[in-house]
């Protein structure tokens, strides 16, 4: 790491650190893939582009994902069948979809919705860790690019093999 | 290839396919870092978020690199300095810059400009053949995210590790 095979030392690279970035994340939702409990929802929060929601879907046939976006600009060929896309803020669109799917409903969740505003990821993260808390099953397992504060989950990141600070991995107590 | 280790067969999916393009442009770059000739200039064509931009600078300490683009909306980390940053349609930037620094004045162009409209794609990199082949010195290197027209230039690359038809390189006739 950090060697570029000339014996200099050189520093990692935006390049280099947005493929550890995707790496990162595709080992985690393959890891995610293979721990996911047998029924549940899988929820897919920020759709993006839809490179990781087309990963889920690859990897997760059969199973049911709704995926939550506020402006939906994904790769055409990336989009959710209809019904599955809710589209609209996280704060307007998740309490009716837990009354509508109940606590407790959802086996896996995948967050990605970090910007560049480090202050405003914190305070978003704060707001809806009791909204994902209450989503997840027991044994329900949570993916995020950023730490929740969900006092019900134990923070597993150190069981999967993504380097430490790149994910934050949670499963919901039994 | 292809294979989960589960010994089911699947798809390529975005994020796989997103990983294998940022992974061979690296890789390329890289080569292009211990292949090209000591003098010349080294063009940046599309800085985009400047990851690219990022590496080479990193990978070729020294070296001055001149960056094109039309609307710079990059890392803010990843600007070149003054004066290196030329801003405009590249059919108007580099015909002056052929002027400015002379036919035969770049060592290695990396060219990735491509959008999602294939026709246009073609059409673009068949209007920009001559200028690019124009800009190469004997022995000059191209990497491009397609493929141009440029007679005094071999394709080679088979001599890079790239995976074929994800990266084009060209050398110009010494
Ligand atoms: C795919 S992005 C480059 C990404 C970059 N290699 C990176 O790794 O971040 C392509 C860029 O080329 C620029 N571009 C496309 N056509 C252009 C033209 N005719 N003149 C100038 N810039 C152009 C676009 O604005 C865009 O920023
Ligand atoms: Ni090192
Ligand atoms: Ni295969």
């Amino acid at each position: 790491d950090g060697h570029d095979g000339s014996g200099q030392e050189t520093r990692m690279t935006r390049l280099d650190s947005a493929i550890r970035r995707l790496t990162a994340q595709r080992d985690l939702l393959d890891w995610a893939a293979q721990n996911v409990g047998p029924a549940g929802l899988v929820l897919e929060i920020g759709l993006g582009n839809g490179r990781t929601y087309d990963h889920l879907r690859a990897k997760l046939p059969g199973r049911e994902i709704h995926v939550f976006e506020r402006s939906p600009a994904a790769h055409p060929d990336c989009y959710p069948p209809e019904g599955y896309l809710i589209v609209g803020d996280l704060f307007d669109t998740l309490p009716p979809f837990i009354e509508r799917h109940g606590r407790g409903s959802a086996a896996l969740i995948h967050i990605d919705i970090g910007s560049g505003d480090e202050e405003a990821n914190r305070s978003l993260a704060r707001r809806l860790s009791p909204l994902l808390e209450a989503l997840l099953q027991p044994g329900g397992i949570l993916l995020g690019d950023r730490a929740f504060d969900m006092p019900s989950c134990r923070d597993i990141s150190a069981e999967t093999k993504v380097p430490e600070g790149r994910y934050f991995v949670y499963r919901r107590a039994a």
